[in-house]
Formats: C-alpha cells, sequence, structure tokens
C-alpha cells in the first residue's frame, strides 16, 4: 500500500511579475517529494494558483517552503489586484487524494496552520478544517480583505487559529484549509445573455434544489454566457449529469450548449463515468485502461 | 525518453488445466522488466490469452520463456478444442505501444521468430510481419489447422520463416506477427436476430464501404444480437463515431443498442476521445487527468 496522497491548492497574491512567480514555484518544486501538477497566473487578478501534490511530509514541506518564498518575494502593502485577498500566501487548501481521508487533510491543514504561524502567519482555518461553523466558507473568512484586515484580527470571533494576532502589513494573513477535490467543469452556451446562465447555474445548483454536491454561477466570458460548475463528489454528481442537466435547463430557456471546458484537473473516474454513461457500456474501470496498467498506482494493477 | 513499449499478446492451447496454464503464466511473470496485464482462459476454446508489456528485450525474453514453458507443460497431440489452433504457442502477436513503431513491432517478432526457431518451433510470421503477401491474414496462415499442418509445412508457398520445416506433433506450429492495438468494442441489440447484427456489421465496416479501420462481426450472444468491433486506428475511427455509427444503422433495421462492453484494455486515448466527444469538451488530454500527472509516463508529465 503507497502512502497516502495529498494535493495543496495554494493561490498566492503574484500574478503579473513571472521573475518572481519562476522563483517561488521552483523554490517549492525544489523540495524532495513534491510534483508540481499545474500553474495557473492571472495578470487580471494579480494572482496564481499552483498546484503539487505528494505525501504528507513532503506537501507539507512544500507549504512551508511556499510560505517563507511569499514572504521573501512579495510585500501585500505595495500588491493591487481585483481578487479580493488578505494575504500573500492568501489560500492553502489541501486535498485528499489517493489513499487519504478528509480526517487527514484536515490533520495535514492543521500541522500546516501551526508550521505558518510558527513564521509569523496569522493563520484562520477554513473549510472541512474550520475550528468554527462561521469559519467553514472561505467568502466568509475573507470578508473585508486586506484592508480590513487588522480591525477583523482583533475581533473574537475571527481570532487567528495560528500565530500572531496582529497583522504585519507585508505578509497579511492566510486562510488554511481542507476540501474535497473538486472538478471545475464549465458550459458555454450559444447566447451572450448573461441572465440565462444565471438561471441555469440556479436551477442545477444544489442551493437552488438542483444537483447534489454541484456549485453553479453564471457569467459572461468572451462574448458567451458560462454557466461554471463545481463538481465536489463525483460519487454523487458525474460530468454527464451535471452536463445532461444544463443542457435540459438551458434549452427550457431557449439556448443550447455549445462547448464545454475542463479546468485544472479531473480524477481519471471522472472520464470513466463519462465513457461509461455515453457509450451505455456494461462496466468500465480503471483496470480496462491501459496505461494505468502499465504505469499505475500499485493497488489499481491487476496483478 | 523512456525505452519504447510493446505488448505481446500470445495465445496457448490450454484453457482448462488452471494448473498448467499458472505455471506458464508465472514463468513468464517471472522474467524481470515483463508486466502481466491480463489473462483470459477459454475451456470451450480450450485456450488462454495471455497479455503482457514491457520494453524489447524483457518481451523477447517473456516470450521464449512463454514457449519454453508450453512445450513443456503442453502437448497438441493429446489437445482437443473448439478453436482453430496449430501449435502449443499458436499465436504470438506483438503491438507496438508507448514510444514504439510497427517496424519495431516487426523487428521484435522477427528476434522472437528466430528464437523460437533455434527451440525447433516452426515460426509462419503474419500481419504485418508476414514475409509475403498471402501471409498477412492470421485464418489464412492458420487454415487446415493442426491436423492439416504436416502436409501444409511441405507446400513451398507455406514453408517455415523459421525453426524446423518437419512439424513436432508435440508443439505443432507457431504464427508470429506484429499488428496494431486493437480495441475489441461490442454492442449488443435489443433483439436476438443475428441476422440484424450482422447487417449492422456488415454496414459499419469497413471492407463493408462503412468506417475506416474497422473489423465488425455480427454473433448472437447470451440471447442478444451482438455486433462485435475491433478498432484498429483510434486516429481513424474513434470509439464514439463507431457506437453511432452503430446505432443509425441499427435504428434503420428497427433496433436499438442496449448496452456496449469493451474487451480487454483500451488506451487511455479511446476514453479521453469519448468523453470529449460526448461532452462537447474545447480540449481534453492526459495532462487533465490526475493520474497521468501524479504516475503518468515521463513524456506526459507536465513538468
Amino acid at each position: 500500500m503507497r502512502a497516502p496522497l495529498f494535493e495543496a491548492v495554494p493561490n498566492f497574491s503574484e500574478g503579473r511579475d513571472d521573475t518572481k512567480i519562476a522563483r517561488i514555484t521552483e523554490a517549492v518544486r525544489a523540495v524532495p517529494g513534491v510534483r508540481i501538477l499545474g500553474l495557473h497566473s492571472d495578470p487580471d487578478h494579480n494572482r496564481s494558483v499552483l498546484t503539487f501534490a505528494g505525501g504528507e511530509d513532503p506537501v507539507l514541506s512544500g507549504s512551508i517552503t511556499l510560505a517563507k518564498a511569499c514572504a521573501a518575494e512579495l510585500d501585500l502593502a505595495s500588491q493591487s489586484g481585483e481578487h479580493p485577498r488578505m494575504g500573500v500566501l492568501d489560500v492553502l487548501p489541501f486535498v485528499p487524494l489517493e489513499g487519504a481521508t478528509m480526517d487527514d487533510a484536515i490533520r495535514l491543514a492543521r500541522r500546516a496552520g501551526e508550521s505558518l504561524g510558527a513564521l509569523d502567519f496569522p493563520v484562520l482555518l477554513y473549510g472541512s478544517a474550520a475550528t468554527a461553523p462561521h469559519r467553514r466558507a472561505l467568502p466568509d473568512v475573507r470578508r473585508g480583505g486586506y484592508e480590513g484586515l487588522a480591525a477583523r484580527l482583533e475581533d473574537p470571533l475571527w481570532k487567528p487559529d495560528y500565530g500572531p494576532h496582529e497583522m504585519d502589513p507585508h505578509k497579511g494573513a492566510s486562510a488554511v484549509g481542507a476540501r474535497p477535490f473538486l472538478v471545475a467543469f464549465n458550459a458555454y452556451l450559444d447566447t451572450d445573455d448573461v441572465e440565462i446562465a444565471q438561471a441555469v447555474a440556479l436551477r442545477v445548483r444544489e442551493s437552488g434544489g438542483g444537483l447534489p454536491t454541484v456549485r453553479a454561477l453564471g457569467f459572461g466570458v468572451g462574448g458567451k454566457a458560462q454557466v461554471s460548475m463545481n463538481l465536489t463528489d463525483l460519487e454523487r454528481t458525474t460530468m454527464p449529469a451535471a452536463l445532461e442537466a444544463v443542457r435540459s435547463a438551458a434549452s427550457d430557456l431557449g439556448a443550447s450548449v455549445e462547448s464545454t471546458e475542463l479546468v485544472g484537473l479531473a480524477p481519471l473516474k471522472a472520464i470513466l463515468q463519462t465513457a461509461r454513461h455515453y457509450l451505455g457500456l456494461r462496466e468500465l474501470d480503471a483496470h480496462h485502461v491501459l496505461e494505468t496498467m502499465l504505469y499505475g498506482a500499485p493497488d489499481s494493477r491487476g496483478e
């Protein structure tokens, strides 16, 4: 049995200076046992999303290295961007992958929070790692952003779980959490009417009475109405189930889906569920995939 | 760059005696660098299909080990079964996988043929490795089977490429070849009328003017009409293209597809093509799959 795997998806507050972004990313890449899975930098939001994975200790080391690099390279006092943020290492969620449970990811988030606190980052735990119900949702934790942070940290309801209770104006504060793997799946409609995308999103998302474990919002992107979805539990709602719900809701509003996109990574399971659904396959799992049999994780091999 | 990979899919003439089958399989498994991908034994046909993979030299060693084990464990003079066969190691095709070309697989087939010849197996090269056009198709090579083999080997048109020209009644002869990776994909119709499956097969297969690189036959299996397909080049015809052609042809004959099955392995590409097609994804390749990024072949990693 291989050691449990985790993914970290830190967001740091630099999306324009390629040299700084590269220095931060390379510092994490140099940590033994860490594998970089992706980097997405957004100049408008002036923010980068780094994805890396590995066992618990390598991912913890990578997170500490990342925090030090962010503190060394970035200064929130001189940063600006469209995205709400409260720290140089703004958000640091941990995701349980193969062999790991959500409890494992919560433990990792607490270990990372403690380490960042020792580096003088005020740390608020959020998501499944939150220490109070009102601190679970990231938008609530981050409300007021950097500008409101000094006052926030003095509020007993929002005192940091780790680190100093006074903010460092250069570092800001960090939200460290645990959450399930998300499949970010967007559908583009054959209309520029954002209200149609918003109405479709309302119908398909769980909070609107739609599909379980689906979050959805409507946007206008590149002149098209976009239904942006997060699928948070593929056992409850698959990609084909989400798409067919969007197609149906859009059709009722006189629109149709022109194309879709996957943002970031999807687990093989999501792709296999899709093929099984549309092909009507009696069975299909990772053991039917040549590459899994050749290179796959030991416990997914057929031997 | 990793060394080119090959798959071998030998068929040997024992499908009933589990002890013998296990001894033969374990001998191959013990060869360093060989990975067993699958074993399917059929008691009716009294025949087993073993699938293994690795670099060129390990797969060659595995093939030689397999031939010796078949000669030691099996005796064609006392074997019976429904399937046409001419040897204890009846068919030994090599398939180019990642990094390998068909020319590489042909070279491997010739090396294996030479080695088997030195072990006194009469060897006929077939498929892409055939040394004459009339020896390409396996059914032609195997025509007359074991019972007609002694006469066959004396025919100048069918003299072995390697090994003795007289047959050993215990070993018989072996067809050694090279062929592309096949996706074996079957569709079950909502009828027991085999003629409908045969008519559908005729319409979708390349030889009937249908889809390029598709072979198809109609059968009755488990009380259902089955369209059995081999997809031999996924760049030319994908699984969704094949299925939609079957659905359309069946519909014209008043039938529909109830379910499908994948026999053996499919490359990840086949599954990704399917998801991309039915979801309308703007792009989807192996780099979007979490497991590929975590465990994949080095040249499919994003780093």
